[in-house]
């Protein structure tokens, strides 16, 4: 989970509207998908010409063009002119570290979402999802060729007659949805992780379990800054303040906002929990320590009279009866242990062993 | 009580609309009540075949159809068919885990509640209520078969005048206050566990105890959630946005609100008490460890000089007088006594012991 | 005080508008004082049957009906009806749980108050007002015969033009400006609690006193959640939604507003001043060990030394020229009595003795 | 810096409207100063008979009374009716522990501020401040002859025209932005007393600079409750609600409000410095309790080791060889000089010592 | 940093509207550069007569005038009047402790924003930047001669045509724009130290740290309070309340204000980091104390018992059978050596060591 501002001071110093890539590559190819549907069939095309893009755009039916891989910025920043985009859109895309939100340029509306997925390791990753929402057309841009959104090419593929009567709005929900419903599995393994936590500080309280929780600590202060947000955005669709967003797909909005909310509570439940946990280290080192020290004082309690006793007799003065008893010896050692076993029996009952 | 995302995320992947059950089995059977009342009678009947729903609906009078147990989704679908619901209002109804919400869909309004009730040992399990209140009919759907609703269809049974005249929106607002009366005896007894947690924390601090809090935090925490959107769905309710609430029932509703507030009020006291007892606990441990300390302290200050005397009559050196004197050894026993005693009640005065 | 919902689930079950008297009964008999004044003289008589009222509700002038002692619900809810109020308004003056909070009801206002009294011990009772804000009456509730309206009782019989000119909104606004002086009275006699107990848990951190903290704190919330809303109902009263407040009483409900406000502001200082006692209870408990450590440690450190130096002259070996010595016993004990008060100046420099 | 209820519950049972001088007696004499000034001249007179005030109404100009102290009850509620000031304006003018604020009483506005002081010791002492903004007069009440104002009755009296131009609302003003101005230099002040405490609990964790964070807590608190409301009364006057304002006096004003703000940041600061300091205290308190346990423990781990060596050379084995040895003794001299330097060097590569 | 009202204080007592330059000196000339472009070129001049300025005024195409360096009080003062600034605005300028703000003065914006640098050291200065917007010019001044608009100033030079078509409010847009943009060069340094302090605080629990995370958090402290209101400002200007922003700039103004939101986030998280930098901080001392505590008791449980061993056999019992054994010494050796492994073995079971 990469430090907030790490790539955006890249861009200190460059003229507003300069698209450049911003974040890590993540895929080293740029793939370029077209799908076109109607009311009879959806048909599926990869592009290398950014011009062939145009073609489309007077057709009857929707276009859905899907674009895998950010860092061919030339091509892309032809597409974007091809679709007569803003320069600020066309940074925006680029610039892979925006918060969600919606734009609405008249024409079309420019929607910003984070997927989240497991980059291999432990760690969460995150991954930008830009939308284009025209009259008649839907493109998608993704920074990795991670196949997020396959389900919704198979379901469309399969049948185009429903996505045409719904309209590119639809399909533009479509993939929301699917980037939503795919918190709910990520969070599924982040909550495993958390009560993992838990039980280990309450029955170790290592240094190592602090860097762990402060690790997580932060990657949920970096998901809720990328969920929060869209809680507006949704919102926003839904409230229908553009024409290009038609009434039915309201209602599936407002379900999308739902879920929304849904994610936003976990996440602050998950929060609520950490930001309990460290009271629970700070209590397991007192424990900790109330144990050493406990054993620390039944040692000396128990030694340190016995100790004086034996220091008595050890003692050089020339008039001592008890030395020379014949059953000195013995009795002295019987009274030990019986300090001893008196000392064991108070610690009991005071339920230190 | 489930992680909020556990069975969520099984339906990532699944197009918008399909009904997943949601949630565990809470009853084998899908039981179907239909009662329908008038001003003069109210008939109780059994059904079987969804398609029996459909007869009621055009007669005068009200229809109220309790639907017990959710697991039989192909039925219940049917059955949310023949009443004209949306597909997605379908889908929710299956989905358990969804926060109360009104959803106003003009025919008919759409409302979930959280019911409260101890699933057999001390957790609090919750159930999703979800009503459906249409001019005419309401239909209620409990995942369990809990007699939740049994006070009201006797009173109704009683004396269904009084509510065939105050309509179908004064029955969905009997059902919605027996949920919320009944929150108060649950809370009763969660308030009883908060109250047993913190005498035992100041008492013994355990980590079971630690366990206990954090457990009951977590519950807090998922009531809250289960609770404050009521205090939305009620007041959007009593606003009177739809024309299927009358306004002598608006009343209702609004003391239906104060008691909800009441009850958010009792969760943020909950909280705030929950909240407060980690830091009880710290310092539990806190005394405990000034307690040991104490008694080690106490032991070593009394024997650590008794025994450096002892030690220097142990010494070997050719003139000491001291060890040639009759009276040396019990003058040497005296002194001791003294400086132990002298100890002792300089602790006494510390009020150590 | 009370835990929020003890009552209230008595209540789980009964059909709405059941009249129960929640809380406990804090007065044995009901009484109820009819006060009839108009321009010229002001009439108070004790009131059996509760028809009478009927008879004052046209003739000219106010008319003030005191109510003391709930628990005769028979009679008060036909007075209820007498007065025409709706079953809703008389169940909730029977719930003594209620918050505060004030209802319009179109023909009359319904104002729900708290007021807080001593009751008996050092805990803070409260007591809910309600009061009946009509055209040309007041009709008050009290939970008992405390004798908290008598001052505005005497000032009305005094002055009873000037009360009728003012209308009956003066005389309700009057009752309510009573309830929020006395609570300055109850605050005070809290100050001092709060300051005692802070003074006591920087002296000694005792365990009572944590429980005294907890108990301050949550009669502090339950205050809150007491006054609070009062802000609101002053607020809505004042801002005139009502033609029953005239412009004239808005002033003197401003000025009841700002008083509502100092309240507020003074239940929030008390709340900041107990969250940060915790605080200071734990930095005594630390304090308190450090000084038990310090001793231990003067202790163990003078002593150890000066045992182990006994200890080497208590050993046997055949050759050790200094046990020989004629002044080596004094110039061990020299030498010891030096290193003791070495130790003692270096615990003295460090500031721990 | 007084309880708040402390004065207020003097009040209590007495009927609103009454004037009642709340708060310490800060000046033993009331005196009157009247200014009147127009195009050409500003005439200051001392006033005696408050009836003098009555003839300088009519007259073109701007008119100023100041009255400086508080406690003439009789003569200052004269002053009130010569004025024509409403009941409920006179007795807020004497009750000295309102809260700032702005009440429209149409012919004139009530603004109560509150100025800060340093009452000869260390504590901020706050007087309250009225002022009566008319249409061609201003009346400011103060507590104390403090001279608060005499900056501007110079400036005034040197150019009457440039204070005459802009009317008796800059006047107003003007007598706010001097109370405001002057809590930076009380601030200033109250941060040196900040940082000195924050410096001394890292150095030296003692209870008397608990009980100094404490003492700041809550001037801290209690500034803050005189200073936030400020905020709103300058907010509404620049709003210009009132016709008393004019459009050019609100540029000041939104100046003044920015002025505000900035004093309500500095209080925020200051609180959270203040609130961070607990921990500091507590971490002071913690690294204390570590170098204690430090000594005794590098005393007990040097010590424990040599006197058990020296111990088995005092025991009475009959045949115990190296008793017998020639260089037995210094040998073991060596070997606890050397276990001793190893224990040291230990300590040393653990940075103990 | 300096303390916020450390300056502020040297203004109590002068009238409204003097400007007093409070802050540093922080370049000891002010330089004033003019720029005029239009559709053909852009030309640069330096100025030392401010009444040069007054010409550019009615001229096609936009002018520039850039003020670096601000204790030349006198001179820029006569700029402010050329200019028909407002005194306010100029009294403003020069408190270069003002907070972010936009004020609307019809003919022209006043705009104030905070610069971040590094002061040399490792704090972060702040520069205040005043920005005047009118319809065919922009005014900006800055404390020091730092360069920080050369960027915006060689591109307008290349590309004047395209900084005229966007009119004076896009050269202000740029002027912010550069500003935010050098924010997250700023905050990406201000993260590696946050970083590196908290390895330090997890690794050695130092007061030196602690002084290190104080310093930190009041600087964010500080950072909050400069950043916080320029969404406000960015927001307010975007709205387009004003004529004097045309539509398209708004386009870019909603980019700016991401980015803001952007800054506010990141102050946000590390905010939230430092916050909880205490807590480990606390925890740290703990475990170290653990550690020091665990020493002493390993040491003192191994030697306890062995002094107590060697002291019996140092008694001087006349009747003790081993103390004349053949193998006494060799054997009580060998059960002291057992007894120390046997508590090693049980530390290191306990993994203590």
């Amino acid at each position: 989970m990469a430090r907030p501002t790490q790539k955006r001071s890249r861009k200190a110093g460059l003229p507003p509207g300069t698209p450049v890539h911003i974040g890590e590559r993540k895929s080293e190819t740029t793939r370029l998908m077209l799908l076109h549907y109607d009311e009879r069939e959806a048909v599926e095309k990869r592009i290398e010409d950014v011009e062939e893009c145009q073609t489309f755009r007077d057709r009857p039916g929707v276009t859905w063009i899907n674009v895998a891989g950010m860092h061919d910025v030339a091509r892309l920043e032809r597409l974007g002119k091809t679709l007569g985009l803003h320069p600020l859109v066309i940074e925006d895309i680029f610039s892979t570290d925006q918060r969600p939100k919606t734009e609405n340029y008249g024409e079309y509306l420019y929607i910003v979402l984070k997927a989240l997925g497991n980059g291999g390791g432990e760690e969460i990753a995150t991954e930008q999802i830009s939308l284009i929402l025209g009259r008649n057309f839907v493109v998608s841009f993704l920074e990795s060729d991670s196949g997020l959104f396959n389900g919704v090419k198979d379901r469309l593929l399969k049948n185009p007659a429903h996505y045409v009567k719904s309209g590119a709005d639809y399909l533009a929900y479509a993939l929301m949805d699917t980037v939503v419903d795919n918190y709910f599995v990520i969070f599924e393994r982040l909550g495993d992780r958390i009560e993992a936590l838990q039980e280990a500080l309450i029955a170790r309280p290592e240094p190592e379990n602090l860097r762990s929780l402060n690790a997580l600590k932060r990657e949920i202060l970096y998901l809720r800054k990328s969920v929060w947000p869209l809680r507006e955005v949704v919102s926003a669709l839904q409230r229908g303040d553009s024409p290009l967003v038609q009434k039915g797909t309201g209602l599936y909005l407002r379900d999308l906002y739902d879920h929304t909310i849904h994610v936003i509570d976990t996440i602050e439940t998950y929060r609520d929990m950490l930001s309990g946990m460290m009271d629970i280290y700070l209590s397991s080192l007192s424990i900790r320590l109330n144990e050493v020290m406990k054993v620390l004082t039944i040692i000396a309690t128990i030694f340190m009279p016995l100790s004086f006793i034996v220091g008595i007799y050890g003692m050089n003065f020339r008039y001592m009866p008890e030395l020379g008893w014949r059953w000195g010896y013995p009795l002295v050692l019987v009274v030990m242990a019986a300090i001893a076993g008196a000392m064991l029996m108070y610690f009991r009952r005071k339920k230190w062993i």
